[in-house]
């Protein structure tokens, strides 16, 4: 981890700088909210729909300020990083939209559908096994090689600053201010982002993770207060299945209120009502928010939520993974 | 056909003032577009996405008004009508809205997801036979057993009037007037209606309809000048298995420009392009205005084209139908 960049803690005038920086380059999402959902849980949810974000994912806002940040250095020696999909996609992206070349690694299990959008945006991608540790052993192989900088998916403050960006717009659009956040939690830059935003400009918005029970690595690091890592976890939620990194972890001990944990069937209705209700294609990961609040009720009766909806990429012609007669 | 009210053709005058009726009772439908499928033709298409309709469809506009026209009546008698599924959905979510009865005719092969929203919505359910036929006598005999007041999905004019607000609310929310508007055609209740609107308000517009080829029954009438009804056409797009109406084939013959035939394939690429790259739920049938401009890229090249999105009402459980490897 030691090569990758950016350590010191965004504050909100750092994310509003970083906005300000990557707002002409994305799209400023738009809030949706479905009255049968609202219905069936007795609560008030508005989901900000990153999934019509730029590549398909919140991805692209860390990607996008964590290229300028360095803009000539990325420029000389071109980007690395590792990554499941989104993270990939959106470095790709970025790349491409400032000229920089980029060479990604991606865990030969990623779907389809994001190792074609990253050859797409001009991508190259070295495959290897789905494990961290390989991951990381093909990228530092790729540094020596070719002298590449490399920007992690998550344990990074430019890219946690970048993240920072969705819910500083999401309060923005906001009339009032939500009693929740939640947002999925895999390696943390998200929702350690949302935690530091909210901390400045809405102190009484609690901050809750939304974690796969068969991930919960997440969940298990913040009740004990010690870093536990995923192990070969087996979620569909493939957007998951990372780590807490060593910058993410201690803003999300500090700041979140909570982690709540969800069960794949639970994951799996949630999207489906994502699809049936509101009519838009979000993939599992960004399903898990809502998974959790549908397996945590009583919490959210009669308060104001915002649900982060993270991302859409999902192969269509897998759908039967998770579409099925009678589930 | 005779149970059916409503034959006067309406001007712009009634399609404004059946709009300030209904407006507050349905959703403005955002346009979107996208910079990829734009790429992919050459062209700029904006989409009007009445898959975020409520009950998930165009059809609430024509059901509303219908059922505003005659309320007294309704109130009185209850409604009946026969329908595949988005009318039939839309009219009972219009009665439940009105406090009215409503109890429809649908066929045994309807789609789940239909038949579950009516009865949600309060609708009572009397299954026939797949054909028009049936649907008509099952129909008739409701009526003569309740004294209910049918209203026809597409042959009505009050319903003709709802369904034309769609493009009335399009070309208003539009900067500037598009050189064409594609329409799905089943009954031709939507494409006539939108006929009418161009014909008053953007005359330079034309109005293309857009068909399966394994549903071309409105092509040929079209082409012919002559009724050609539709004989148990096996089209995915199951809301465009109906043939045209005595009411709404005279307006389509004189006003629209042309009718495009689609290939199933196309269809079901059009759909996943739409599913893929927009992020959003539609159904088949409301796939088939993208499908006739990918098997006819040449006319809409370097134009600019409103495509209307009809709904986004599919069982997930049944995606294997369309999405699957190698297709």
């Amino acid at each position: 981890m030691n090569s990758f960049k950016g350590t010191e803690i965004p504050d909100i005038k750092q994310i509003k700088k970083a906005y300000e920086h990557i707002r002409k380059h994305i799209h400023q999402t738009p809030l949706m909210s479905s009255h049968q959902i609202n219905s069936l849980l007795n609560t008030s949810i508005i989901f900000k729909c990153e999934n019509f974000q730029k590549a398909g994912a919140f991805k692209i806002r860390g990607a996008l300020y964590a290229v300028f940040s360095n803009i000539d250095e990325h420029k000389s020696y071109g980007i690395t990083t590792h990554s499941s999909g989104n993270h990939a996609q959106a470095v790709a992206l970025a790349g491409s939209m400032a000229n920089i070349k980029v060479h990604v690694v991606m865990p030969e299990t990623a779907p389809k559908v994001k190792t074609e959008a990253v050859k797409s945006y001009g991508g190259i991608i070295t495959f290897c096994k789905p494990t961290l540790k390989d991951r990381e052993k093909t990228m530092e192989k790729l540094i020596a090689q070719y002298g590449y900088k490399p920007i992690h998916s998550y344990n990074d403050t430019r890219v946690i600053t970048g993240q920072a960006t969705t819910s500083l717009e999401f309060l923005d659009q906001l009339e009032g201010k939500p009693d929740y956040i939640v947002a999925p939690v895999g390696g943390g830059g998200l929702l350690s982002g949302i935690c530091i935003t909210c901390s400045h400009i809405s102190p009484d918005t609690k901050v809750i993770g939304a974690e796969p029970e068969m991930a919960d690595d997440a969940y298990l690091s913040f009740k004990s207060k010690q870093f536990v890592p995923s192990v070969a976890p087996k979620t569909i939620a493939d957007g998951l299945r990372t780590s807490l990194g060593s910058i993410t972890m201690p803003i999300i001990l500090e700041k979140a209120s909570d982690i709540l944990l969800t069960k794949e069937t639970t994951i799996i209705r949630a999207m489906k009502l994502i699809w049936e209700r509101m009519k838009i294609v979000v993939e599992p990961s960004a399903a898990v928010a809502l998974a959790a609040i549908l397996d945590n009720p009583e919490i959210f009766e009669n308060k104001t939520t915002g649900v982060i909806l993270t991302g859409g990429n999902i192969d269509l012609d897998n759908l039967t993974e998770y579409f099925k007669p009678n589930t």
